[in-house]
């Protein structure tokens, strides 16, 4: 492992316009987080778009953000994270429906990764689900339009429930001294929760859910904001509150979720893919009481064995960028899959990611070849998570 | 009216980079068009992000294209309208189901510029749809996943239906020239259809449906790629076919979408609108035999009339650009509605768009105050569309 300081200085010299990009138009179609005003005020200088949102990707080079978001604290706005409220009498039942996972003992004020998938088990989304009472959860949604497929499975499904987008919008806060800022917040007790936990509470009065997640396996918290005329104020206080921490703005670091083996929505795994297939069978309580969409599906995949899987890969030579597209992935010559995702990580001192490959070339220490833009480059199939890989991902 | 010439000139002046922008990182997690090599190569510099797509939003100034297009052709890469296949024995039910439009009349090799809404009435989508066979649908979908909207009402609608994204990428090519070259590549047989039409054939080889559509008013065409693989092959033979007509690639034109008073899915409504609010009232049949999705909300709507309106304003003042974000409206001081388009039509002069504002400030010549960012301005209700008023937008 290289220390922060060399690699630090090494970020700097390619400088924060090393990944290609080209110009995005900010219409009116796509919608502003409540934060926006001040993520361009911070000196955002990349936005992405998700859930039809603006999301901003980085203010500084991304690799001096990571390093940042190891040793103090970052601040990121992710409304594009929307919430899908399920409420009635039949809330409970419904989002059983929604979900593999069994809900049975999820109680009031706990949360839990869960996926949800179509009839035939593709992955149509992996939210954080909130029990927010007995009867009202929140799903707070990856990448595609959730909403719609709740709604639509509401139609016909007999039960008593209303589904909708709440004006809520997550702020993220994670990194080591985040926990001392939340302490100067609300005390030990958001400090105090377990992970996946929550609670409904304010900061000089503006209405928030603060919860004990995020996508860093570091320390880390979000506040979900429940009033969107009151972002600026709220990132306004928190950034001043921040900066004895030296809390500093950044966009959600795929060097660090990579390391620790959190999958992206949209890359490492679509509808075409199950859950089985990218690591995730943990999710899928395949025998709860409760029914649920794809559940014969995702029998006869288990039974069968997943034929893809979703691998950990060390990726040869030198430093590579975060990929831009899906690479093409050989064995023995033949194409077998693809990239889903790949960085250069400054700690491991390797290029690493994640494959889609045949289960017969999952195998640790499976060589494999990838179609790197700038040529052919060695790989082989390794343990993920990449750091601690001892530590599985909080399986909340 | 000002001339061709001289408003070019103006473009030119203030370069392709007008609008505000900042980067937008391309990362793996959204989806790359079947041309979008091509379009790197052809010079796009800016992209948006269209159903988790990026979509080429310029190339030149978008005001000269503006003009290429007036008096050429333009050659659009929108593969990022998705299209919804509904097939199996129920389709015909499934897809009256899914609209309030009537389907009893659409013959096989016809389309029709349909809404799709909730139980709310609130329109979840605005695609064009095609009849392929008696019992084979696309949907030819706007900015939302409508695919898990489908889905998710077949889940439990007793209906013996099978709902998937085919791979299929539209190509649009608009503008008066792009007859001649229809002539050419397929003989009358697709210039002589009717608006709303469509032929299945091929192109040296390359399968494709063509269809008589489009987003402007002007003579166009859309090719629909049946083979994803063969995207590049196809552009660039359209490109070389294309050169005698000064055949161009560029963004989907704005400017002349709002003179002609074409709806954008996501600025001018949203799940928050229904059809009677927006102008699409034609589009809902209240009385048609087969039931659908939402009819007795816009019945309810229909007796009580709606709210609000989405009309035709002209702003005062200089030239404006593109509007970022819904700039707000008032009326007598009050805070009343939201510009959801607005842009500078060097044809008319004017600053031209729509707003949304409560009914009763809906009528022609109704004075309003846009919030514009440098500073309020004039605004007065106008009649849409902007160009040929007499004309509608064909109802095919």
């Amino acid at each position: 492992m290289t220390s922060r300081k060399s690699a630090r200085k090494n970020a700097g010299a390619s400088g924060p316009r090393r990944y290609d990009t080209r110009w995005i138009q900010r219409g009116a179609r796509l919608r502003r987080s409540p934060f926006f005003d001040a993520t361009l005020a911070a000196g955002c200088r990349s936005y992405t778009v998700y859930n039809h949102t603006l999301l901003p990707s980085y203010y500084d080079d991304p690799e001096a953000e990571y390093w940042h978001l190891l040793e103090h604290a970052a601040l990121w706005d992710v409304a594009v994270e929307r919430q899908v409220e399920i409420s009635g009498p039949d809330a409970f039942d419904f989002a059983q429906l929604l979900t593999p996972r069994d809900l049975a003992k999820c109680a009031v004020g706990q949360g839990k990764y869960v996926v949800i998938v179509d009839e035939d088990g593709g992955i149509i989304n992996d939210p954080v689900l909130m029990r927010l009472a007995e009867d009202r959860f929140w799903f707070s949604g990856a990448d595609s339009d959730l909403l719609l497929w709740a709604k639509g499975v509401a139609r016909h499904s007999a039960m008593d429930v209303r589904v909708s987008e709440p004006d809520v919008s997550p702020l993220q806060v994670q990194g080591p001294t985040s926990k001392g800022l939340m302490e100067d917040f609300f005390g030990t007790r958001v400090t105090s929760l377990p992970y996946y936990h929550f609670v409904e509470t304010d900061l000089e009065g503006i209405p928030l859910v603060v919860t004990r997640t995020g996508w860093t396996g570091e320390v880390g918290y979000e506040l979900y904001l429940l009033d969107g005329s009151r972002g600026l104020e709220l990132w306004d206080h928190v950034m001043k509150a921040g900066r004895k921490y030296d809390l500093k703005p950044a966009g959600p670091s795929d060097i660090r979720r990579i390391e620790g083996g959190f999958l992206n929505y949209g890359a490492d795994m679509t509808l075409d893919d199950n859950p089985y297939e990218v690591g995730l069978g943990w999710t899928v309580d395949l025998d709860k009481e409760a029914d649920f969409i794809g559940r014969e599906a995702l029998r006869r995949v288990k039974a069968e064995g997943p034929k893809r899987k979703l691998v950990g890969i060390e990726i040869s030579g030198k430093r590579i960028e975060f990929n831009e597209t899906k690479w093409h992935v050989r064995a023995h010559g033949k194409p077998v899959g693809r990239v889903t995702s790949a960085i250069h990580s400054p700690r491991i001192e390797k290029n690493i990611g994640y494959a889609n490959v045949p289960v017969e070339y999952s195998d640790l220490g499976t060589e494999l070849e990838v179609l790197h833009p700038e040529g052919p480059r060695a790989a082989v199939v390794v343990r993920k998570p990449f750091i601690d890989p001892g530590k599985e991902i909080p399986k909340g």
